[in-house]
């Protein structure tokens, strides 16, 4: 995958090293990126933190931002990226959640829904959108999603 | 994939919980099994550790362990799927680490090798194997591979 290999390309050639939360994804943002032979480089971990405890316990998500604003949503979103750079001793750390259906959405929150964040240690920074098509395709657009913005991040250090 | 909708469904049946600890695959498993609507129900977390770091600080490996056997490893294997199993609060913990390639071969821990673990909370038992073809080969057979295991596990409960 040509998007896997710039993320590699370019964090080599800056020496950084990437941490990712995943939710909605599952891991598939990670196993895109470990399937560039060198990649254990830079790529330290990807937390799959798919219940809301493990959100919580493992990347230090506020059960108040739960509760306040739900799991999909841009708060948590930061908080898991900001979680995953942290734990992981990352220089960029990058999240997503959403919901990929078919159960699980509502007129605010429909299924595609998806927001994602990226922490590069100056600033954490979110974005919000929603993709079509059935589940699978709203992961994958997903976690091509998440890779685009590591390499923003990565481009613009 | 009719794996991991079988994994769903058994799973489902026994309200068992799912937690994973993955290396080499890089969260190809939790991908899969995510890629089943419903999922949340039963998969909890997937701790993809790709750094010694990430399998020390993260997951709870001695780095002892490490030092002593590697980290591609029947030992380190046990020691990441309890870990995944006791940080998600999960019912069965199930990992694997392993050598991907095209680099970090040896004669003695060939590419291809790959060492799985299934923690159920009554016994963690661990299962060496070395799987042909390239990178991207050898990472789906393990993933595949370590469904398998927690099928097996949930089945026998």
């Amino acid at each position: 995958m040509d998007l896997a290999k710039e993320v590699g390309k370019t964090a080599s050639k800056k020496r950084r090293t990437i941490a990712l939360a995943e939710s909605i994804t599952g891991g598939l943002a990670g196993s895109l990126i470990t399937d560039i032979p060198g990649s254990s480089d830079y790529f330290l971990a990807s937390f799959v933190t798919y219940s809301n405890d493990a959100k919580m316990n493992v990347l230090g998500v506020e059960r108040a931002t739960i509760e306040k604003h739900g799991a999909v949503s841009a708060q948590v979103a930061k908080e898991m990226a900001s979680g995953a750079r942290r734990i992981a001793g990352a220089d960029i750390g990058a999240s997503c959640t959403g919901i990929a259906g078919p159960g699980g959405g509502s007129e605010k929150k429909p299924i595609g829904l998806v927001f994602l964040a990226v922490d590069d240690g100056k600033s954490v920074r979110s974005e919000r959108k929603v993709f079509c098509g059935d589940r699978w395709a709203i992961k994958s657009q997903a976690a091509v999603r998440l890779l685009e913005l590591v390499l923003k991040a990565l481009q613009s250090e």
